[in-house]
């Protein structure tokens, strides 16, 4: 089966935009996408479309027809929530239509509205991602929740306040010349270690901020793309996906996380690839903790390995495996329900060599991975150069 | 490609369950369809689920995972939402995935918890199932936006109460004997018109009921099928789905539903059938006069002639086309994220001829129509005995 081919990319900034919707911000970004493919919006078969929380931020479920009319096409509509893994659910299901023929011309992506919730109300909105009966009404937050992860991390392996500020540092290193971004500016271990302490021990620093923002992707089969003459040289050759029992009281240990285990194994079988293939990373660095568990759980680390990456310079630009060379959710921001699609939106720029940073990263192969909640769920992708 | 086969289905109760989650009620839904199969949960590949409004109902997100391990599978778990036709998206997914080969064995299906909002709260969550910016905030609700269809329907076709009430009759009269309905009593077309006024020109009966619920099916490919030695004699021949503006004043015809209709064109042109290859039919009759819209966007009867069929006993179970012969969500009830895969499950029973209704209605090739909001999405299936 020929891979999906991405056409075009497409986002807005990502940052406090309070006053706009989520269909002003899916428009701009699913425009942007049909734009950059040079695809007519008439050719779209189908949208799928992830958004995690509209029903909160704006009073709007069965978003997905109003996203496609805002995008101006009258193509059949689905929308995927799987709280921060929502785009991710809808690209592989985007990819998996693509594939099987069933749709030539697919526009995929995600949008979230949060700061006009305010900061209580963003993080109440959030906590329906964990289990309502037995996590939030025991008054557990998600940065509560990734704080016992971090602890029992440490617990088991060993780590540090440090080495977790030298991730945050990499983001926001990273993210500086990312015109998308939330956050343009570097910060240091120090400010890192100085700033509030959310849940011990994890900072300010330690958590991705709350972000308003859409990202948007044009899949293409490659017949359309050979056809429409198109340039659309990366292709997304793998996709897995994982899941896991929701509360963390459910589950047998906490420094490890399974579903992105399994959707790791999926798609590196799905690509024919290991992870010793992977040139780039985008992980889901919801807290800093959670790029140290991801990178492990994808098999870049053995377990207890990964906390020191980032310190090390293995993560960074220059090092061996460059770790969210777009800034991560932590710099760049996390829409919820568009940062599986805006993984792949700059992945796809750093494989085509167009990306601000592709004067220090020039991969070849390169995964992005999102994950829902503490993740119960995950999903894979991998992104090749394949003409 | 081998059309996925039926090989179980399962149903809660429907009706008022306001003390019981979405969990609790799909874990039973869930675990009856994998009974009724004959297939251990452990070899479920995938959950495809449908929920509408859990966010508001009972504070949960990212329920997908939650109902895994309600019925005790690690499998992925994926949600989706387009208000009323979350599950009919959801089987939609999950035929895709099994005629492609992605998966052997997929459990979807969907729920939804709503009584224990209240009357006034679940009309209010269901509201967001509509444009809350344009329709919404200028005060309408779902009676009053299919009573404007109605009225559309009346002005351009002419159309009686009586004639709506004769649908609503037929529905009720239908539910008798189905052990699941929410209502097994028979009202006459006298009580229906007497029935308190909700929106000129429908009245109480003219609308379905809140309803706690939760459906669900095993589909599994036909190589599974006979490895196992499954009774699997109904497949899933046809999908198809379209979609249409949200808002009614964004549409300019409000006495037809287009997004059926492309559904329909696809569906039919999928399973290689027309409409009058169909001996039986499952609507989305949210409202009485949505019944007579689906069934001429559906192809069954021409324009303006919809409207007669149920009281000229043409949609009868003894009639050249029954309907909603599972009491619709009319009398059977509509568990909004559930009713998709209801429908299915029914239509199931029906085709193997183990329904309450096998005496009467004896189908080779059924449909399954599935609308969200006022028609903006709409999902149609034909199932047919192929073994």
């Amino acid at each position: 089966m020929a891979p999906p081919r991405v056409a075009g990319v497409g986002t807005t900034h990502f940052g406090q935009l309070p006053e706009r919707t989520a269909r002003d911000l899916f428009a701009e970004a699913g425009l942007a996408a049909l734009e950059d493919a040079g695809v007519p919006p008439g050719d779209v078969e189908t949208l799928f479309y992830g958004n995690f929380m509209g029903e909160l931020a704006e009073h709007q479920g069965h978003q997905a027809p109003l996203m496609a009319e805002a995008v101006g096409i009258r193509a059949p509509a689905t929308r995927f929530e799987s709280a921060c893994a929502s785009a991710g659910m809808a690209v592989r299901e985007a990819v998996r239509n693509v594939r099987s023929g069933d749709a030539d011309v697919v526009l995929v992506g995600g949008a979230e509205r949060m700061t006009n919730m305010g900061t209580a109300g963003a993080t109440e909105g959030l906590s329906i991602a964990a289990d309502d009966l037995y996590e939030i009404r025991a008054g557990m937050t998600f940065p509560g929740a990734y704080a016992l992860m971090a602890r029992a991390y440490f617990e088991e392996f060993g780590g540090t306040r440090e080495q977790l500020a030298a991730i945050a540092v990499k983001n926001h290193d990273n993210a500086l010349v990312n015109e998308y971004a939330q956050f343009q500016r570097s910060i240091t271990v120090e400010q890192a270690l100085d700033a509030p302490m959310v849940a011990e021990p994890l900072g300010l620093f330690d958590a991705c901020p709350f972000t308003d923002g859409a990202s948007a992707l044009v899949l293409v089969s490659e017949a359309y793309a050979d056809r429409e003459g198109l340039e659309a040289p990366v292709g997304i050759v793998g996709t897995g996906q994982g899941g896991d029992n929701m509360a963390l009281q459910d589950r047998n240990y906490l420094a490890r996380t399974p579903a992105t285990e399994r959707a790791a194994v999926t798609a590196f079988e799905d690509a024919g690839l290991g992870p010793g293939d992977v040139d780039a990373v985008e992980v889901h660095d919801c807290f800093t903790i959670a790029e140290v568990l991801a990178l492990e759980a994808l098999g870049f680390f053995d377990y207890g390995e990964g906390i020191d990456a980032a310190a090390d310079g293995v993560t960074t630009r220059d090092g061996r495996l460059p770790v969210n060379v777009s800034g991560g959710l932590k710099a760049k921001g996390h829409p919820v329900g568009a940062t599986g699609a805006a993984q792949l939106v700059d992945m796809t720029k750093l494989l085509e060599g167009r990306h601000p940073r592709s004067d220090d990263v020039t991969p070849e192969v390169g995964l992005a991975h999102n994950a829902g909640g503490t993740v119960a769920s995950a999903v894979v992708h991998l992104l090749e150069v394949v003409a």
